[in-house]
């Protein structure tokens, strides 16, 4: 493991369920393009508001991911 | 929507069961009296114990809704 | 209240459910060395991903606990 | 000067020309209703995108006022 | 206490003598509008100099009170 | 809107004449390349000096745009 | 000094006066099973009101003190 | 460049005009008596309110210029 | 005042008896060679202990004053 | 240089060795793909923990690269 | 892994070396009554500075080592 | 110690080998003209690159000076 590198994307997730599936959204998107997803750090949580009620949770992560050699 | 403009509330909503209403509960008591809310941003995320556990989670959240003219 | 001297513990909990679970797994071990456990704070909530899915939240908590005269 | 309480507002205003003009925006609206306004203090500057182009500057600013006695 | 919602106002006291005086004046002048006071978290201190001393702290302060149903 | 998927970009653009200008430069570059942006927040301003003068800002912007299906 | 290895505690004091007796409360408390405190940087200043008036002050310090050999 | 010294100055610069000019100022006044100015980063900006409106912008920059042997 | 440009100094002054005090002693001593001091912004406020008690306070804090034309 | 537009990339690198090392180590792998690399900036610096020592140093750095029109 | 718990501490080592030897020298003494550390975070760098030159290096560290069941 | 005043420079040093080479030359350079240098603390961890390699390391350093009566 101490010779990996990793880089870092940026991704805003959205559900109208739950900040955790906001994460899971944005990382089933993400995983259509990136392999080896190792880990994500949630950096804000916000969200839109209908009707005085939370429409749906945006939820911004960060996901490393293993550069290959 | 360029030339609306926005005011934040800042609200700390709580509830024993779970992060999403603990905000649910603050907007629904700022919609009595505020109309026009469009979006929030949670900003911290506390809580009380009672016997070891979780008693209340306690979320802060800043709420955006439009002045109107 | 006012006399009421705290000290902070923080841990990290993980959960493969939820948020609120790691935060709640966190609390049931320390509650088996600290007593009178009085609030926490959210200061990160990270993850680990296996096959593109959220394998298993981490959440760090600040917990205060009133020290004992 | 010594014994004045001011209270601040936390406002988001808009414009398609500048970041000056979106904070005299914000001000205008509230000058409607505030009166006493002293300072503000610009805490985001951020905005939308059309075409390729920002579409309006939103900047978020708190705004600082006297509470008279 | 888990129902309670809470608003926050932030607010700017000052004083000649001492920080806990500005925080003091601060919380006296929003009691005569504001009830159900609970707590406040200082989040700025600054201060005017004349003649090379401390002419008066200006202490910036969140209040949170319960919002009544 | 509550089930799209947003991937943030960090730019840095320039300009001799203004902070929107060195915006506006970061976002035509990245459009050439990037369908679907929405949305930026300015992150740091900076900029360069030549003979005690303001030479070019440098401005950080974070962008998002849609990751479409 | 150079090969001294501290540990940090992170303690909440309290007291009905002052900001600077909540600090010292808080390490009269701790000096009871600690040894060798050294500093001390505060981190958050907070309080509780009763009637409009601040009850008492809250003083979060981590306090340094040196591990023995 | 790998061997250059720099210092960081902290300005505060104003001007009715726009939060560009305002640092332009802060420039033009360190260049009387600071040579070598390199660059500048802009971490606040703030301004006074007059009847309702932007009566300056006060912007406050650290400047880097190079130490000479 | 919209034309005055300002500087910045950090210093950190310290007292046995007070933040306050702490903050004075800065300014007493900045004064010797500084004129035109015109507000401060406290930014750090730490200690030394001594036998389990605050021997003396650290307080760090930003001054502002006016650059002469 | 006033009209580059520069792109900032996050990475994560990791050597036995030193941070010096992880840092070069994350550059020599984001090379091979990515060309006119100008600067970074360190914002982490974290590492695991194998017996009681450092195992590796994992450092997270923004890279800035020039992107060519 | 996802049902582990962890405790972080937080340390100052401190080295005439390096600002590696400081984070070593920390573990290397928390090993002694630590079982079962994992990783670190640097979250402070600093040192104390003796005839012009930096005398040793302190570096804070957070430390998470599991809890065992 | 408790009656000391201190001022803070802040430095930015550079290096090809090192971040500590970079602060120990920020150092020197600083102390051709300020006297009683006491401690820093690193703000900023960047550097320049050439040919995919670290040319130099740029490191930001507050540095504490007494100043004498």
């Amino acid at each position: 493991m101490s010779n990996h590198i990793y880089k870092k994307l940026e991704l805003v997730g959205s559900s109208a369920e739950s900040i955790e599936a906001a994460v899971q959204n944005a990382l089933a998107r993400a995983g259509k393009t990136v392999r080896n997803m190792r880990w994500f750090e949630v950096t804000e949580t916000r969200g839109h508001i209908e009707n005085g009620k939370v429409d749906h949770w945006q939820v911004t992560v960060k996901v490393g991911f293993t550069l290959e050699d």
